[in-house]
């Protein structure tokens, strides 16, 4: 019976497929003539977009993954292509970069991310890693920001000291994502170096974090007329100093009298509503104060621990990490697309941009192996260390894109030229290090005592 | 010394937390009495009402629990407790609904909704309901739409047509989803009556999705200043069941190489984003085609089977159900809450609305009572049939709201007063249907020969 309908099922279905294919053809082609939309629902425009996206975004990934690399870089390589589909003729994909709402979606994508990256460590983690993860870190800081503000004013010596500072801050914070995915293949995310490189990239993410708001306070000061004055930066570095350590301490003390009370509400999906309610208010908190919403994303993620879940998941409830990890899949591919289709394909061919990329590039790498003076007393590998470092992922490309938006005197702070030279730093850092790693970790294991 | 650490965090957050405070109060005082927003990342407002949104529909979810009711319900009410503070003088909570980006959000949320509800049902199963499934979903359409018809001549006997057929149609659809929930909480779900209920149901939605297609599409014409002519209805229906059934048929045939060729890429997050590509792509065709995106959602989930995910499931990737889960637990009760929203309490205080809305309830009882004349020469329990046919969620929801967005000569078809009055029948069926369905399966139990 059951295979009598299913033979049935497709007999049909060659009957059906016709008018099918006629009528979508004929509305296809009816559209392309219309200028104004026939979608009744808004929404028809943005699950085309996302249906798009996220397929680019996996062949992307699966072709990454293929060459050995991380499937991020495929994500924003997909984006790049689409992004560079007019210069092929294909003008259509621009659609997708102008839409508000993929927009959203896309800093929605990076909030979660955030989120997620934070859920990884703890705030007792960060506390716990003591010393040379901190001096790791701050050198690990101190030094591309120089080497970046260096290359910057070397060869844009036309442009205000606020991009020199800007692209200096935007080679200062390790990927914490790609740096932890790497040492994961590699099984070695238990090594005494990987403690050292992950707490000195979680430090540095809040360093990054910190001079983001810092530089980013000053350009909107000097975009107000004002001068960049010692108050200025002192008052934008208390807020960003008092947010960061008072929503952790204030999340810290809260959280588990907040999640004892929700783990009392009847309902599905509990845990998850109240963790993102968690997130998007911390990340509202620090736009008010005039941080980026990552960094209360951030913090949100670093304030959650698995203690503060025991009861949901004692009643049968999926741990956060699960919860989160669907809604990131589904919504992060969305930002690095987005982020790869802003890329400029035609500022490549452009000379200053290339040496600005060359430049930016090497000031990243060489400024990360500052860190392996930090490294001492111990018996650890410094190159891996170093080497660890380099990734610049998520973080530097919203510096870059925090960058687009900012003005001074009308100018935009960072233009197609330079964003497309971030990204060129971004893919050549995250390209360079697995093979790198993986080579330096090698070495090091066959030298136990070097 | 963590001991130690942790103390001084204990400390320290007294004396972070004044300046935070402080500078908390400081700007949001500044907000107020700036009328240009501050935010520099437009995903503030956004994150804000999600936060919002999320939190009250958690709240009004457990209420809802408390006293025995679908959390659907509460989701419902407290968005109608949100959108009615302006009414206690609170005006803040409108920019949430007209929010766009939150708009489109919902309505993401719905279409994840339907996909999610289509998941728990095979394209193998409504085939195989047979006879008495397909007379009672027919008979449950049928009697509803024309005593829904006859309320509406009868209360607005000034109203076009079209208002009269368009809340007929909003009384066909079972809610699937709360009839299958109430049968689990009962544990019931496996009994005959709740397959040929769910069977019905299924049918239902498919039916009441067709009559929404024809009737929104006959609307569209009379609005572009056609007449209603039968040419027309028949494309209107033709267009319905070819993408149903095309849609159907190619995706049967399709998908499981879709997913095959899927399954051999690499990269984390694959069968999640494929199914989600799937589910977008045909809501796309589904509004090119002048239907709404929920049928294509609603056909995307019929059509997936766990067949289709074996080799990801052997690879280790959770079950597609687990992976949409939590998608739908962030955007479906943004959905319920901003429809919540949309209601006009002012309007519950006119004699027009509640009399409207107690004949549509009245309608929508007794019309599913037809359901059960459908069900002979079993031994089934016919009124818990009927009973269980009762509850319109989401779906009579979505006609409202798609009703809100239609105008005939410029004047809506459906104006607050007639959406007010639909959302009293979704609250009246869906709480009555608990309470009434436990009852009576528990008196057919005590008969087992009736």
């Amino acid at each position: 019976m059951s295979a009598t309908l299913e033979r049935a099922l497709g007999l049909r279905s060659l009957l059906l497929l016709a008018p099918l294919v006629a009528a979508l053809t004929t509305n296809a082609l009816a559209q392309t003539h219309e200028s104004t939309a026939t979608h009744a629902d808004p929404v028809a425009p943005v699950v085309l977009a996302l249906a798009i996206i996220l397929a680019a975004a996996k062949l992307g990934g699966h072709v990454a993954g293929l060459i050995g690399q991380p499937a991020v870089l495929g994500e924003l390589v997909a984006g790049v292509a689409l992004g560079s589909a007019d210069l092929a003729g294909v003008g259509w994909f621009q659609a997708i970069e102008r839409d508000q709402t993929v927009d959203i979606l896309a800093r929605l994508g990076v909030l979660i991310l955030l989120f997620e990256v934070g859920l990884e460590s703890t705030v007792r983690d960060m506390l716990r890693v003591g010393l040379p993860s901190l001096l790791v870190a701050i050198l690990g800081v101190a030094a591309p920001f120089a080497l970046g503000w260096g290359a910057s004013a070397l060869l844009l010596p036309d442009r205000s000291v606020y991009v020199h500072a800007f692209l200096g801050a935007t080679l200062t914070a390790t990927s914490v994502g790609i740096t932890a995915r790497v040492l994961q293949d590699l099984g070695r995310s238990q090594s005494p170096e990987a403690r050292v490189i992950l707490g000195a990239a979680v430090i540095d993410d809040v360093l990054g974090l910190v001079i983001l708001a810092v530089v980013g306070g000053i350009i909107a000061a000097a975009n107000r007329g004002d001068s960049l004055s010692y108050a200025e930066v002192g008052l934008v570095l208390g807020k960003a100093v008092a947010f960061l350590f008072g929503a952790l301490a204030l999340g810290v003390t809260l959280s588990p009298t907040v999640f004892g009370v929700a783990s009392r509400l009847s309902g599905r999906g509990v845990l998850l509503a109240t963790a993102l309610v968690f997130c998007f208010a911390l990340a509202y908190l620090a736009s008010i104060i005039g941080l980026a919403p990552i960094v209360g994303a951030y913090a949100a993620g670093l304030i959650l621990e698995d203690v503060h879940f025991r009861d949901f998941v004692n009643r049968g409830e999926q741990q956060l990490e699960d919860l989160v990890h669907p809604i990131s899949a589904f919504l992060v591919p969305v930002f690095f697309v987005i982020m790869g289709m802003r890329v400029d394909l035609a500022a490549f061919g452009r000379m200053d941009v290339l040496g600005l990329a060359t430049l930016l590039t090497v000031a990243a790498i060489i400024g990360k192996q500052a860190c392996s003076v930090g490294v001492f007393g111990q018996k650890l590998d410094r190159l891996s260390i170093g080497i660890g470092m380099v990734p610049r992922g998520e973080v530097g490309l919203i510096f870059a894109n925090i960058g687009l938006g900012l003005t001074v005197a009308g100018q935009r702070v960072i233009d197609e030229g330079i964003f497309s030279a971030v990204v060129i730093m971004v893919i050549v850092t995250t390209m360079a290090t697995p093979p790198a790693l993986k080579w330096s970790l090698a070495r090091a294991a066959r030298q136990p005592d070097a």
